[in-house]
């Protein structure tokens, strides 16, 4: 057995992936929330699959809501995080909304688990998940104002709410296929701007988005 | 008590929206799916919201499960259908995209209940519902032959993949907002033309898909 941290000490060797436990809880976690279904996993599967005792989990997380209000956060907190920043940045808004979809489309496609397909969840609409669809609505919000800026006259109208649903998209082609294409980091930013009427070489617009990213993570 | 058809007596008047006891099984348990989730409801609640018993409801469905594929299926047969009856129809493939996506969106929005959130399910990834796998997967690949067919050389790479993904886009604007913009059934089906690298002004496409849709519905 080995201490680790605050908590009980492990029942066995650690099996997760994570750096500290609280990220192997959410490591087990997001497992069999997506492969089992969130109402049917318990907290003691969960400390069963880490390998620790329900009480440390407890420790960790009062409820099984927390840990699905942490898992969900993850999978927002980097684009909206990103997309407030962008907001204020003096690149073109073409430039602005490929790098957010650029970057949105590899984290939901780069994650171990499929975390976006747990949004549909009817859980969500209880007040206990309002903080996160609240965000979630702002990074949409993002999109929406970005897009606008961007769309041509000759778009089809209300084009501009389009776009965060194809980032989405991915999430629904990982739960098809396992995985999404790899292609999607590019070919969706690159549909974004197309459906929006930009139709000329996205190379320009996509060298001036990895710059900007670079330049913002930096 | 009423006696309707087979099964027992009821235990109440009826209460659920359907023309018969297997079509209010059907709304009853697509309303107690896709509101507090497949996994947290019970073939006894099912009853109790029909009002009737367990026992009548075991003559209808043997299993939760079956209950699950019959919904599903609803969701993918009228589409699926009419684009296996497109696939042999002379019409350019601009008109039949058209047509299949106009009429696959305006039924994601017509449910009474928004059961393309159930597609997301882990529970699906289960053999019993290999059938409805495949058959959306079917559904699928109609789309992808007629975007391929459809996209023009200006449009993005691999764009042929995404008309599907916007379609089914509603199921996600429907589980945030309550209800798809009424919009929805233009919006989508020219955004999947224009993504496609068509730009010409699409009414003249969307007469002509609506004309199509009248005469195989005939």
């Amino acid at each position: 057995m080995t201490q680790l941290g605050p908590g009980r000490p492990r029942l066995e060797p650690r099996r997760r992936h994570g750096p500290t436990p609280r990220a192997e809880i959410l490591d087990a976690a997001a497992e069999l929330f997506t492969t089992r279904g969130y109402a049917s996993t318990s907290t003691r599967s969960i400390a069963d699959a880490v390998g620790i005792r329900q009480a440390s989990l407890y420790h960790h997380f009062a409820a099984k809501d927390d840990i699905l209000d942490a898992l969900l956060d993850e999978t927002i907190t980097g684009p909206l995080e990103l997309a407030r920043r962008l907001r204020a940045d003096p690149a073109p808004p073409a430039v602005r909304l490929y790098a957010l979809a650029r970057f949105d489309v590899h984290q939901l496609c780069a994650g171990r688990w499929n975390l976006g397909a747990l949004y549909l969840l009817p859980e969500l609409r209880a007040q206990r998940f309002e903080g996160f669809r609240r965000r979630r609505d702002e990074l949409r919000g993002h999109y929406e104002e970005l897009a606008a800026a961007v769309a041509a006259g000759s778009a089809p109208p209300q084009a501009w709410v389009l776009p965060f649903r194809l980032v989405e998209s991915v999430i629904n082609m990982r739960s098809d296929d396992g995985v999404a294409p790899a292609s999607a980091p590019r070919l969706i930013p690159d549909a974004v701007l197309y459906l929006l009427g930009r139709h000329d070489d996205p190379a320009e617009i996509r060298a001036a988005a990895e710059d900007l990213l670079a330049r913002l993570e930096s």
